[in-house]
């Protein structure tokens, strides 16, 4: 930890209050640092884009992997100003960064209303136990386009 | 089950094979129905578009939600070609569709090469033993964010 890393989580908490003083959705925010500088930055934007994706965390990695045109977020740093949801983490172990570092905790979300926990209960829960009914449907199907992709000489592995 | 969701879940699964002979990621496909119609299908563009968030099922949350101008997916199903990965999940459940049908299995998806379970195990540990290090900093001034929401009269929960 160095000064350079609380400056950087300074502007992620920044940004999570901008997001709440202009109306754009819950109290987060969130920067990618690579080779020591800002390369994206994203807060919270669920109920004024109408869009259940739009966590801090989801909206910079796009926004990050975007500036570098790549899927991925080698050598990156990831400063939130709370702890990841199980979305934003899943969305976090796709990008691949080095490292993350993390503001509140997931009790202080719930603390105030943010339920992370019960999406990391369900998501722990075997399929038939969810509360989300989860039905498997034409398995095997799907399975061809599977065996399709496998034998595919040109795929982009990721 | 019912002959209306295998016709759904066919389409899933031919966005899936659409996808991929459009070089435009991995194999997976997702609609979501309102009432018996599609309001919105996706599918996996994370290489083509750069954007590792570009899974199957958040590309058609987002479209569905975008489509009924709501961040919620109420009175909704979600039909996927593949049991969605925690990032997908974490969508799904932020976005409270009623139900959930799936093809192929996560144990599928690892035979091709996409190792879902390597994330839901990460999801599970301790933050302090997780794969990407990760820390926590601040967590007093991004504190003093949450209060401010808290007492936030006009603030829309979700």
């Amino acid at each position: 930890m160095s000064e350079q890393d609380e400056k950087f989580m300074r502007r992620a908490i920044e940004l999570a209050k901008k997001g709440i003083d202009h109306g754009a959705g819950g109290p987060f925010g969130a920067v990618v640092v690579k080779n020591g500088e800002i390369i994206a930055e994203g807060w919270n934007e669920v109920t004024s884009k109408n869009d259940p994706t739009a966590h801090a965390e989801v909206s910079a990695i796009r926004k990050a992997c975007a500036a570098l045109k790549d899927f991925q977020l080698r050598g990156c740093t990831i400063y939130t100003s709370c702890e990841p949801c199980p979305m934003c983490l899943g969305a976090i172990y796709w990008a691949r960064p080095e490292k993350m570092f993390y503001a509140c905790t997931r009790e202080d979300a719930a603390g105030i209303g943010f339920d992370d926990q019960f999406i990391y209960d369900e998501i722990g829960r075997d399929l038939e136990e969810r509360r989300i009914e989860t039905i498997n449907l034409l398995r095997i199907e799907g399975l061809g386009v599977f065996k399709m992709w496998e034998s595919m000489p040109q795929k982009i592995e990721y």
